[in-house]
């Protein structure tokens, strides 16, 4: 279980005629939260695909709680949950300025080999480095 | 339980680097479809923001089962499964053009007072359209 | 010169809090007219890409004339003006639904090789289908 | 004149299948580089908009002039050029991790009542703080 926290703020072009954050935009954040994960401990995920590997998504859960508005600084609270064969399961917390949460998600993916999009264990050396700095 | 197919082709800014959709896209594409459905039945959703009310998303679930790619062309099936008190409960099957499901969704809306966001049961001038389209 | 008109609906993902389409969605817009464009003289931009050859965009201009808001339907109406060794100049006039012009830009493509994204000539394949095509 | 830089990282949702950053970010890229210039003297657009005002895009003109992947560490030097009116004139360079300039913009925007959405001058209030701001 590796955590990592990710701050930002709500850009103009992610709002709508509502006046809020459109609710595609979250499934964006969390991308960028997740690789801040992986980054966070020394593996961008640019060095994933550059060894081959892609990490597609194949599902995602989210729960929309309170609205949130243009430029408000947000923070994601993300949870590598655990990784199983091919699959890894993470968790989001979004949190704004209040503390309060405004959403959550539970998301799955899945590594495959780049070429043949063929699904594969995460490999060793990710899984090297994840168990180093999972805390004990 | 009212029915809608919308058709519609993959656009270049929707792809990735992965050479497929981006799976942010597909919670437009759904929003898009549930719109459409509403349009088919003689109710678009500028008619419903018109009167003061509004439809934000508040959970969704979705399956990525197959990738796609540029240009293809795509069918969502929607469904309005049920509406309960404040709540909206759609599905959506997504087919490429061989006919195989390529993702699958669950959705929530709540209908909301435009002015206050209050929640609010589904107004009758829309109830009123709905159970005249609904197949008995 | 080869002109071509594409139809759309504005999409509520597409607006933002002024409550109007989003001004970088007209990029995307742009894209969509005129691969329609090529569509339509039986050339589909997949086509080119599967030849080998990418148009990345390398200049554009736009003018914002008339704001535009969720589910107008608006035409574009696109004119391939002219190729001149590696680059391709396009033009775009937006329509609303009351044939007014709500927006224009022009647009310049380079024609390069997709492996090493060498600029080169738009290929002969292209400029055969293109000079049939064109009015005399 | 007043200047600032704005610094951030390319998402993965903003590529394409060219591998690259889809031509329609930058257009984004700009509007929250403009808006951190003018948080940076104390002026958020928020603030603007609670004023009464917005500053919709009328023109805009992009040179793509290299191409920029994932994950690459862009600087935007953003420049408010001079006020005139009703119109506030930017000009824009986009610099990568090398200090290779990959993009460059010109772009003006109008200020409009908000309510109206009618042309204006630019408000007592922005002008002093731009004032005070300015090098002399």
């Amino acid at each position: 279980m590796i955590q990592h926290d990710y701050t930002f703020r709500v850009k103009y072009s992610e709002t709508d005629k509502m006046g809020i954050v459109h609710h595609s935009n979250y499934v964006r954040y969390f991308e960028n939260a997740r690789w801040e994960l992986f980054r966070s401990i020394g593996l961008p995920y640019t060095t994933i695909e550059e060894e081959g590997y892609m990490f597609p998504v194949i599902s995602l859960h989210i729960n929309y709680i309170q609205k949130v508005v243009y430029d408000e600084k947000l923070t994601i609270h993300t949870t590598l949950e655990k990784i199983k064969g091919v699959r890894l399961f993470f968790s989001f917390m979004v949190y704004n300025q209040d503390e309060k949460i405004v959403c959550k998600s539970q998301l799955e993916l899945a590594c495959v080999n780049r070429e043949k999009w063929k699904p594969c264990s995460v490999p060793e050396f990710i899984m090297k480095i994840l168990q180093k700095t999972r805390p004990n």
